[in-house]
């Protein structure tokens, strides 16, 4: 089946699949029984979709070697949701979770190559990503494939050992891999994301006009914390309009009007979101953002809390499931089941009003900082979407 | 039962095992019964022990979280071996193996820590050795620990993600997880291990005083290739001498004349060692070195040869197994299980006549570039041992 709907129809909603007993280490000693407990609940919530994190390294230990073993953990994994009654996005090259990189030992140390511009790196990474496809395609609740959770991440400077790619080698990277997954499974939605560097940062080498033409959908990673929370002011409503603010601004950036976007991750980070506030802030930037009919897809980051038995992950890492580590559903996850039984009953939210028109300075990625949270822009567009009417961002063509 | 046998005794031989299937990587989905089937050709070369390596970050894939399901494969592992008749040395920290390293993702890129010098690191180090321990203290074929392979390497500037240690700071982690090691398990025969920086770079913080006094034997690891093999001219006579240089040498810096010595890695490395003089390399290696009777094991590296499935190891490293991909005993094999039985059968060969004495500049370390492979002491002793006399080393006290 298409994972995304039409535009008419309602939005599909799922969440992010952080496996509540070991983290993602469990996929290194998979246990379906435990996966399918995890999907049960998560099915509970009404969700009709999870995105799952299989770990390169346990996937393709060496660059020739892709581990049929661990394959098929994958696939026993996807049946176990489609058991519950989930569909199953599944992301190829981990990469980058929660702080934590999980780097096959081929690219690292005596054999540090470059991801994304290393001709037999990235002639295996598309080998991993075609044999996923392979071993996917026939499972009825398979819905595609993700490159990578974030991979833009190692392209950056800021990253602590970067592994540096032009933004045409960038293109030409997502290019090769995208290419793989679609023929070797055409039905698929296949898509690549990235962190909101994309959207802000000018030399930032995942650049909008990739984010919004590469794969079969435009991906949305939400994640109101640290300067977008400062940008924010840390007022949970102005908050909560930030990943509405990503769609608008990836509307303006897209040429095809029709081109679906997916809000593939979500969610509401304390300390920034205070815990008291986390059920009025996920039901709110869900609304917020569904209200645009182009997002077909909210997938909530993420459906477990990551066990404080585990250490050294970021403080916000710890409370971002909609289930708790002992598998008691928390406030928002109650208040996104609602959300989304109402929405599956009454149909999506009314659009909001059309307001002003906010001009943007271009549409070239050297016009990204312009937009990104702590401008003046970024503040007009908060203060008018709180207001009701979210400005129309408009301005010239590259 | 302890691991090395007395002075009088002959020593005990074994060999490195790299699983001859996947190589290392079969330990992230271990399969028993391949691993007993390598272990069933090892014990048929007359090996009587393995050194085994578990990969750490599946032993430990969070710094708080050791995964049981990992460590029962080691014991798992222990069993299979045993039932070949085979007495198992477990590595702890992995590490190093063969160019390539396996890090855990709590210590690499946002959460780069110092394995050797951070306090957290080295708690979760030691709480991995002490599971360790007390998994395999009640095995009757488990014999002890290595901290882990050459993790020397790490510490040196020559590393290209170095973590500075100064001798001091080793000397402390090592006691702290050899105590740890010790605490769990009294019997075991627990030891550090290096690779030959310890003996020739003045400035590496792995020095000779550790490796003689740390642990219950001194390690050595003896690999022909390289500037070792420049500095013997390539001739492979000379280069079977290299083994009991390091011997000779270890006997120099230990202060303590009952210290047994181990002679933890030793390989034919291609094309130093040429394909059809393998076999009398090794013989000649193991001969050489074992007339010296505080050599009290031998253990090959390695087992099997790393299939050419496998990408991008260092040429060499295909090609050292006494039995290769497919299965089949090489050369060298066959030549090392008659040695084995010979010795067995009439004892260690005779020690050699007393050579000349041959004045070392002295016993601290920045001594130790003055022994190193190229330099004229170095070869001076060489031309001593093809004679049939290798010189006896003596220098001042420190």
């Amino acid at each position: 089946m298409a994972f995304l709907p039409d535009l008419a129809a309602t939005p599909r909603f799922g969440v992010n699949w952080t496996p509540r007993r070991r983290w993602f280490h469990a996929w290194q000693q998979i246990d379906v029984a435990e996966a399918e407990e995890d999907f049960a609940a998560i099915a509970g919530l009404g969700m009709d979709h999870v995105r799952i994190f299989p770990l390169w390294h346990l996937l393709q230990p060496n660059r020739t070697m892709i581990d049929p073993r661990s394959v098929d953990d994958v696939v026993a994994v996807v049946r176990a949701a489609g058991r519950q009654g989930l569909d199953v996005s599944v992301d190829a090259l981990q990469g980058h979770l929660s702080s934590y990189e999980f780097l096959p030992s081929w690219i690292v140390t005596w054999h540090r190559r470059n991801i994304f511009t290393d001709p037999a790196v990235v002639a295996a990474e598309r080998d991993l990503v075609t044999a996923l496809a392979e071993a996917l395609r026939d499972e009825p609740n398979a819905v595609g494939l993700t490159l990578g959770n974030e991979l833009n991440q190692f392209a950056d400077p800021s990253h602590p050992d970067p592994m540096p790619a032009t933004a045409d080698q960038v293109a030409a990277w997502c290019d090769q891999l995208l290419g793989a997954a679609r023929r070797a499974w055409p039905e698929g939605h296949h898509v690549q994301c990235s962190d909101d560097k994309s959207w802000f940062l000018d030399p930032h080498p995942f650049q909008p006009e990739l984010v919004t033409t590469a794969g079969d959908s435009t991906t949305i990673h939400s994640w109101a914390f640290g300067w977008v929370a400062d940008a924010l002011d840390g007022d949970v409503t102005r908050m909560s309009h930030f990943a509405e603010y990503l769609v608008c601004l990836a509307e303006f950036w897209c040429t095809d009007a029709d081109r679906p976007i997916w809000l593939q991750e979500v969610g509401a980070p304390r300390p920034f979101v205070p815990e008291g506030r986390a059920a009025e802030f996920a039901r709110a930037t869900i609304t917020n953002a569904i209200r645009h009919p182009q997002v077909r897809a909210v997938t909530w980051w993420c459906s477990h809390d990551v066990s404080t038995d585990l250490a050294d992950y970021p403080p916000l890492e710890y409370s971002l499931g909609l289930i708790d580590a002992e598998g008691n559903v928390k406030d928002e996850g109650r208040a996104i089941a609602q959300l989304v039984a109402e929405v599956r009953d009454d149909g999506r939210p009314a659009g909001p009003t059309a307001g002003a028109v906010l001009e943007l300075p271009g549409r070239t990625p050297s016009d990204r900082s312009a937009t990104a949270p702590g401008g003046p822009l970024f503040r007009q567009w908060v203060d008018g979407a709180v207001a009701g009417s979210p400005p129309r961002l408009v301005g010239g063509r590259a």
